[in-house]
Formats: C-alpha cells, sequence, structure tokens
C-alpha cells in the first residue's frame, strides 16, 4: 500500500469557523485509487507549523497532499513557504497568467489588477496542477528523503477549484508514478437494529473474516451501515474475497437490510420509485424543507419528486394542504390526525402516487408536557391507504430534522415494499 | 496561550466516509474559552498510528483532546489502548456501569447485554467525565512531560455526545486548570465585492495593524466574510484595541457591508424580518426546499417565516403557486416571467409580506443553449413590488444550489432596506 497524508492549512479550520469537507473529498478519491491515507494533518497559517507538519507528514508517507493557503490576500502564506521549503525562487509562469487573465476579463468580467497577476508567480522548482476554474495554480513538488522520492502537491483549499484538480489531474499523476495495490469496500445499510445488537449477531463472522479483511460499523441518524473492506494486489482474488464475504453478511442482516450500496436513504427510496415508475411529494412542518432538500439534492430527481409544501404556519397548513382548522384546534398541529390531513392534501394537490407529511417540535423552544421537544408525527402513503407512525428523538434541532427525514423515508420504503 | 490538539480516531474519517464535523465544533468552544487549538490530527483505527498521533501532539500542546473509537464494537480499540499508553489497567465503574443499565432500560427500552456492561469497564489511570447521553463514559489522563502536566480527554465520536460532553464538563475543567489569554475575534460580512478588490482597498489597514491583531479572509458563496482577531492577558485592553479597530474596518468597507456579526445570510435577514415585524414565504424550484431549511433550521424561524411551496414540476407550478400553463409554455420554467408569477402566486396562497421564488438549472443536466447550467432567476418582493435577477453560477449541483439560496437572501435584504 502507498500511503499518503492530507494537510490542510487555514487558521478558519482552528478557530471552528469553516468545516473541513476537502479532506474527506480527497480521501475518498485517493482511496478509490488504491492509495491509503494514513493521517490529515490542519494546521493554521504559521510557517512552523506547516513545516512541522510537512516534516512529520514524509516521515510516515510517500505522497503528501495539501490545500489551503493559496489565495490573492495577505494571510496566505504557503506558496513562498513552500517555495523555501524546496529551496527554489519565485517567477511567473506564463501559461498561468494567461489563464488568470483569461478568467478575470473574459469570464468574470472584473479588472485583472496586480494582485491577480501576481497569482501566476510559482516557484521554479515545481510543476503546475491546472486550476480551471479559479486563480491559484496547483504545485507539484518532490524531495529524496533516504532515498525515496515523495511527492507533494499543493492544491488551493476553494473546493469547487480543488475537486476539479484531484478527478482530472491528481489522481491520474499519482496512478501514473506508483503502482498501487487495490482496495475494495462493500457497504451495506440497515435500519431499526442497534449498533451492540448487529454486534452479537457478528460475532461469528467477524472472527471468520480472513486477515485482509477488516469490517467496520458506521452508525448514523438510528441506521447502522456495515462497511467491509479488502486489500491485495490481485484485483480479481480481492474482489472475489470481498464479495463472498459480503454474500454471507447480507443474509445473515437480511431482516434488517435496507440495501447492499453506500447511499443516503433518499438515494435508496429514490431508485425504488423510479424502478416503479412512481411518484412522491412531501408535506413537510417541522423539517422545514430538508426532506425537500436532500431528495432534489439527487440529480434527476425531478423524474420521481413533484415537489413539497413546507407548511409552518397554521395558515399555510390550511390553505395550501386543506388541513381543517377544527382538526388544527383539537388535536395541535403536531397529531396523527394533522399529518394524516397533511398527506392526504398533499397527494390531491400535487397529485403523485405517494406523499410523505411530518408535523413534530425540533426545539429547542415549543415542548409541551404532553408534547416534548422531540416528538414527531410522520404519515406516508397513497389515495387508498395511509400509515402513521409516532417518533420520540431525544437530541438537538438540527439532528432531529435529520433523524425525522431518515425515518420518514424508511417509513415509506417499507411501505412501498409491504404493499408490493 | 495555552496550546491545544484535537486528534480524530476512525478509518471512517481517512476514507472519506464521514466528514469531520466533530473537530470545528471542539476548535470553536475551545477558543471561545481562550485556548488556541494548534493542530487537529485526523488517524485510522490503527494502534501505531493512534500513538504516533498522541506522541506529536504531547509535543507540542499542552492538552490534547480526542474523539472517536470507543463504540462497543470490535473495530474500536482506543480504550484499550490508553489503558496501556497510560499504564493503567481496566476496572469496572460501578457508575457508568448504573448509568448504562438505566439508560437502556429505562430509556431505550432495549436488553442490557454483556457488550454494553463492557463499556462501564476504564482504565484506573482515568477520571471519568460524564457522558450524559451515551454509553461511551469520556476518560481523563495526565502525563509528566518535561515537568509539565499534559491533558488528555477521550470522548465518544457521536457528535451530540461529544458536544454535550465539551459543553458540560470538559471547558469548566479545562478553564479551572488553566489559566488561559484572552481570545476575541470580530467579523464582519461583505456581499458583492471579491476578495482582491477587499484586499487592495484594505492595504493600508492591514499594514497599520497592531502586531497582536490580525485579519483573514474568509470567502464563501460570493460573499466575503472579513476577521479580525486579537490576543491578549487583558479582556478589556483586548476588546478596546479589537473594537477600535473593527470600527474602521467597518467604515472602510461600509457600501459592501452586509452584517458586522458573524452570522450566516439567512439569520441576518431573519433578524430584519423580526425587527419589522414581517414575515416571509419562498416559492422554491431549483433550490428544491433548500432556502426553507436554511431558514428553518434557526431556533423560532416560525416567528417570521410561514412556509414554502416546492414546486418541482410544471403541475405543482400551476396548481399551488397559480403560474400560468401559457407563461410556462412561452418562456419556459427559467425565466423572468415565471419566477415572478412564483413571487405572487406564493405572496397570494401564504399571504407574508414577502416572497422569494427562483427558478433555474442547477446541473449536471438540463443546460440548453440558451439557459446553460447555472442559469437562475430570482425574484424578491411584496404585494406592491417585484424585482426580479438573473444568475449565472459555474459550479456543480450542491454549489449552485447553496449560492443561489445565498444570492436571493441578499437580494431580498438589499429589497427591504432600499425601500425603507
Amino acid at each position: 500500500m502507498i500511503n499518503a497524508s492530507i494537510i490542510t492549512i487555514g487558521d478558519e479550520l482552528l478557530i471552528g469557523q469553516v468545516i473541513d469537507t476537502n479532506s474527506a473529498f480527497i480521501a475518498q478519491e485517493m482511496n478509490k485509487a488504491g492509495f491509503a491515507i494514513k493521517n490529515r494533518i490542519a494546521v493554521g497559517d504559521d510557517y512552523d507549523d506547516i513545516c512541522n507538519a510537512l516534516n512529520e507528514a514524509k516521515k510516515h508517507t510517500d505522497i503528501i497532499l495539501i490545500t489551503g493557503g493559496l489565495g490573492p490576500t495577505a494571510d496566505d502564506i504557503t506558496k513562498p513557504l513552500l517555495c523555501n521549503y524546496f529551496g527554489g525562487k519565485m517567477i511567473l509562469n506564463k501559461e498561468v497568467y494567461n489563464h488568470i487573465k483569461h478568467l478575470f476579463e473574459d469570464i468574470l468580467k472584473r479588472p485583472f489588477t496586480d494582485r491577480n497577476k501576481k497569482q501566476a508567480e510559482v516557484p521554479d522548482v515545481c510543476s503546475i496542477v491546472p486550476n480551471e476554474i479559479g486563480t491559484a495554480p496547483g504545485m507539484l513538488f518532490t524531495q529524496q528523503i533516504d532515498g525515496i522520492e515523495k511527492t507533494f502537491i499543493s492544491m488551493p483549499g476553494v473546493p469547487q477549484e480543488m475537486k476539479l484538480m484531484v478527478t482530472n489531474t491528481v489522481i491520474d499523476l499519482l496512478k501514473n508514478k506508483y503502482k498501487t495495490d487495490f482496495i475494495a469496500h462493500r457497504t451495506l445499510l440497515t435500519s431499526g437494529i442497534g449498533e451492540s445488537t448487529i454486534a452479537d449477531m457478528l460475532i461469528d463472522f467477524e472472527s471468520n473474516l480472513p486477515p485482509k479483511i477488516s469490517m467496520a460499523y458506521l452508525p448514523n441518524y438510528g441506521q447502522v451501515r456495515l462497511r467491509l473492506t479488502a486489500t491485495s494486489n490481485n484485483e480479481i482474488e480481492n474482489n472475489t474475497a470481498i464479495d463472498l464475504q459480503f454474500e454471507t453478511l447480507q443474509k445473515i442482516m437480511q431482516e434488517h437490510l435496507v440495501s447492499n450500496t453506500d447511499e443516503p436513504m433518499e438515494v435508496i427510496l429514490g431508485k425504488l420509485l423510479q424502478q416503479r415508475n412512481e411518484t412522491l411529494c412531501t408535506a413537510e412542518s417541522c423539517t422545514g424543507g430538508y426532506m425537500a432538500h436532500l431528495i432534489t439534492s439527487i440529480p434527476g430527481s425531478s423524474a420521481f419528486y413533484d415537489g413539497s409544501v413546507i407548511s409552518y404556519s397554521y395558515k399555510a397548513k390550511e390553505d395550501l394542504l386543506q388541513v381543517k382548522n377544527e382538526t388544527l384546534k383539537t388535536y395541535g398541529a403536531v397529531s396523527e390526525e394533522v399529518v394524516k390531513e397533511m398527506a392526504q392534501g398533499a397527494l390531491k394537490q400535487i397529485g403523485t402516487t405517494y406523499a410523505i407529511a411530518v408535523s413534530g417540535i425540533m426545539g429547542p423552544d415549543g415542548g409541551m408536557q404532553d408534547k416534548p421537544v422531540g416528538t414527531v408525527w410522520v404519515c406516508v402513503g397513497n389515495k387508498e391507504n395511509l400509515i402513521a407512525q409516532k417518533f420520540k428523538f431525544r437530541y438537538d434541532r438540527q439532528l432531529n430534522i435529520k433523524l425525522t427525514a431518515a425515518n420518514a423515508f424508511d417509513l415509506l420504503r417499507k411501505f412501498i415494499l409491504d404493499k408490493s
């Protein structure tokens, strides 16, 4: 296995102002290509800390991927630092210059300033990794450590620029340079069962796994994913070995199995709907559009999803979903009766095969004696049949919203499969 | 300044299956309490790598905060490792035992298995940090390195469990033990101006900043945040110094200033609406509920937000928002005419002071010759007046959705302020 490190640079990562999504993306792509990420280090815009991170990373790994610290402003110190670190001097790169000029003058239609021109200066000891959509070029350096050539690639921290660089250039470049092992993952999703109970069901399975295959538990939103990982220098053997184990694992988990793919619940539900040529709409109170957002984040979701009514007020529930004022007054907005009327209203107004309706109290305020924060009613169904279920979540607003969405999608999935 | 490190443990972080949000939360809370996070290290469930990370962290920092690797299943090796690392042996902790038993039997209503009992075993060389809502206890260890006592705190990786531990116990415990400097941040938000242009406006300001105050640029979704950071052992002096600079900075940026708080655009818009006792609804096509989700993520948002219609299909646009079939056919769903009718329909149906309507092509598919992917029409206004603006974004589906939401909120903010 060729080992790699990820170094992310930026004070914003150390004061928690920004969540690092870059590392996960890089790790995913590297892993698919057969490289193992050994560690990830985040440091601030500090000369010594960045040098320490580089020194430490090159001790343990052959490839060091760096993001951040390449912007045009004064808090970005990475480029001159790398220039010193690798013993080069700054020179103007004509191709980068022309690219940035084109970007400003022709695409962004903004003035091409001296500050932007300066971004075309790069160390003379690096080769350029093109940044197709941004101004800061990627840079590749090499250094001999104890007779082994270590590869350093510095990329901007802007996620969309870094992502294009990784998929269009960096991975190919590394695969050409290094001979990698084959890594295979197989992931399945369960629902309605806890991590400990699964572990008890899998004692024999886990102890009989061959040494080159490992298993991990990934609990999330009340659903547990199980992931097998196999590594070998023979791709076919590797796939055969992991598929054999994965089949056994699926059989053991059969009763709780949602999917044998590593996909979120809404994608699984979306595929099920598309297979059946059926459609869905939602009526959301407490999730406030989060279910609609998850579904419409799927490219092509308009094929099976028609829309949602987010009825945060009584008036919206009455006018848009035809929930009866009397029902709201008698049972309250968070009740079996109201979610059922919401689902009926959505089915009638939007005209899809199925509807999901949710209403609940997400917190931090709004809890009542008989309906504490975390109380949620979910209704799923079609014109013939509606079922409703009450959930009690115990967490904060954000997590309660996510749990509601995941469980509502799962409830509809079960409804569809039961009736079919 | 007391320096701290964060170590996150778990293979899922190194293969990119999970995005690490824990580190940002811990960094934020530590920073508020006056501790500086010097670095963050992510390692897999590997004995040597975890030990290396511990060794490296204690070299550079006094406090080492560890999350992950404490679950009940076989892939979690952190607890026995820490027990060895600090030279202890495992013993059953009665209080933890009772807590886990109570959690399973009384709250979760699941069987209390041997595997769960085992979670009550902890090294005899640690003190317990209570996990109020979960089974894995937090553990505090100390070690003398060159005459300095280093503090290690191990917490579970489940975000909601870790968060409660940090806010309820860990921060107080560290503040009692260490004398910290005062760190102050001031952040402002600009819109409609790029990072380079701002940097040119701020050349003098930046070069005149006192040495204990630093500035950072944080570009995001076409809006740039500027953050000042000041550190001192005197809280009053520190605040006075940073406020003085922050006032100057606000004056220079006046024309592009959105807010002098570090809040997302939807929170700024929400506060503006609440001050004016006015309300908002949305009509979303291409953002698919994301605007509604952002707004309803704000606790108490029902005070100014009534709901949304997510009209993904033509039928939903016609039935729920009364967009004319003729308008859709003549101009297409992504047009000035349609977003205006969507906004009018939403205002009429939901009855709020203002509406925002958006329709666009987010990609990857659906682009046309005259309306490429990234084309978005946004309409904002009230019953008296509607304005529409066309945007062209250049990114992927997810980012185009986020950019649309941020710019739509800003457009309404400007509309409200212009008319007032």
